[in-house]
């Protein structure tokens, strides 16, 4: 069993996933200070797992706050939500873990301070819970759509790692698997922070699935070649019209995708969907730093002061999707995900 | 002026492009088998250069020869043409270099064994002239696709690191911007190898011409962003109806382009086309190390034993390609080479 995020009185211990696979060590994090920066330096990513860390750093902070009425501690656990909210911009699980740790403490102003603390807590793993169970249905309802002989594309790290669970994407060829189907899963390696080639290499040999390891742009040979049945991705926020952010060369799938016919799925929770915001074009994508291209593992491959584009996730139009799956059960276009 | 290939009397010194940019070093050869070393090695790569680097490989081998007539140096010869020609299956270059170099030999039986000698020197100095010749001439053809402000997706290296000219693809960049036009290029980065972001970054950045570096995941994004205005690449092997085999990725930048609508172009010397197949089924597909994707610059990025994939080319179909420039003219569909 994976764990990536496990919470201790006080404590929020996370598998360091800039380490795997050569190095399996966990760092702590004592105040919503170190959560922050560990969601920003990507020691956990994965839309759903930053979620979660998010609602454990805000218990966190909230034990810092030294305040003896409600009023003080809202206001000072204000900017403790703030911090968490400002270190990723494009997964909407953060902010959507963050709003109902402060619906919770809107909804419970006439509590002690201590026990509206434990009730953050509780909100917190409720959350945790809560994804791992959505993971499993994830998995029941996208098993059906794995035939027997099934190449799977999946990409980026959709399993244990991002979501605490069994995984979206990953979820269902775990479930598909466990069920007996014979598959096989071809890991694209998701450069600049290589998920594919550290983590989810390491998390299917873990569960024993079949899987062969490409560069990113490989993909097009293989789909050519006839190779890959179905793309089988996760999701980090999803518009009202189905539009889809995701790891930056999810779109590149698709498109590839459409054009050998191929079918392409994404697999996300509901915590995913941002039925606020209309279409993919309003969804912010995050641009990081250029030392993530210009350097591999400390190792600099290009030359000094190259000038770089980064940005970390792609939308992918909805006319791509053959469907999404989530744990309430598989939409298929038209998508239109409304409050 | 990069020069990547020397001759000096006896020794063919290379430009080590696997340290590039991070040490300019060359390495010597002073026999066939270094030679054929240096090219499975990737001591230099491009198809032009790879034809240019066995030629002279050939004179070496040749001079190790200790035969005193023909008969015994052509049956010596052979092996030494063989042993060259099997380094790698791809780009026609090679083969069509070794042609060459025979046919020379075949025709000068009468002639004593040291002018033959220096004969053969002679032929390979001229092949690397004549490709020299051939980029100006892409180069000037190329440069009427260009548009003033076009922002120009290039891939793996095409320049003179490829070639030992001005380059290809890249020789036709070079050229209008010599002409004074204002352009920019997206180089993505061409895993496993890091062609883009190791050679052309360096090798732009010596001719001052305007680029940012992109891993190969992001091309879609950035098509899709409307900025990107052409594709240019170069090729390994062209097909007689026009298919091309170029280095991994290239059919995926070729689908992106038709599902944008932008142009992709192909640069390559006449030296490039093998008229002796009908199409890309029948061009052989390098499979390479493991260790190319499983290892970067000596870390290791997936966990031991992790089974993979490693073509190195893959095939684009003509129908994807809008043109294809030679030191002859501009080709355009449909394409039809015979001999």
């Amino acid at each position: 069993m994976i764990t990536p995020i496990i919470y201790e009185e006080g404590l929020v211990r996370l598998l360091d996933q800039r380490k795997l696979p050569l190095e399996e060590v966990y760092i702590e994090c004592r105040d919503h200070y170190q959560v922050a920066q560990a969601i920003r330096d990507m020691v956990v990513r994965g839309a759903p797992a930053i979620g979660i860390t998010a609602a454990l750093g805000v218990c966190l902070g909230a034990n810092t706050i030294p305040a003896s009425n409600f009023n003080d501690f809202f206001s000072q656990l204000n900017p403790v939500i703030e911090l968490l909210a400002n270190t990723r911009p494009t997964a909407v699980n953060l902010f959507w873990a963050l709003e109902r740790l402060k619906e919770v403490v809107l909804q419970n102003k006439g509590l002690e301070l201590h026990s509206l603390k434990q009730l953050l807590v509780q909100e917190a793993l409720k959350i945790m819970e809560e994804e791992k169970s959505a993971n499993e249905a994830i998995g029941r309802w996208g098993k059906e759509l794995i035939k027997e002989g099934d190449q799977i594309l999946t990409y980026c790290n959709t399993g244990s790692l991002a979501t605490g669970g069994i995984g979206t994407a990953l979820g269902i060829i775990k479930t598909a698997l466990w069920e007996g189907k014979r598959i096989m899963v071809w890991v694209s390696e998701t450069r600049p922070f290589l998920q594919g080639a550290r983590l989810t290499t390491w998390e299917l040999r873990q569960c024993n699935i079949p899987h062969r390891l490409i560069t990113d742009n490989m993909a097009g040979h293989l789909m050519q070649k006839g190779e890959v049945s179905m793309v089988m991705v996760g999701a980090d926020r999803i518009a009202a019209n189905g539009d889809v952010a995701n790891k930056i060369g999810t779109y590149t799938l698709a498109v590839l995708a459409k054009e050998h016919k191929i079918p392409f799925y994404v697999a996300a929770p509901t915590s995913t969907i941002d039925s606020t915001i209309p279409s993919g074009h309003q969804i912010p994508i995050e641009e990081r730093a250029p030392q993530e291209i210009t350097y591999i593992m400390d190792r600099r491959i290009a030359p000094e002061k190259t000038e770089v584009t980064n940005p970390a996730f792609d939308i992918t139009p909805h006319q791509y999707i053959q469907a999404i799956i989530t744990e309430k059960g598989i939409i298929r276009p038209p998508f239109s995900f409304i409050l």
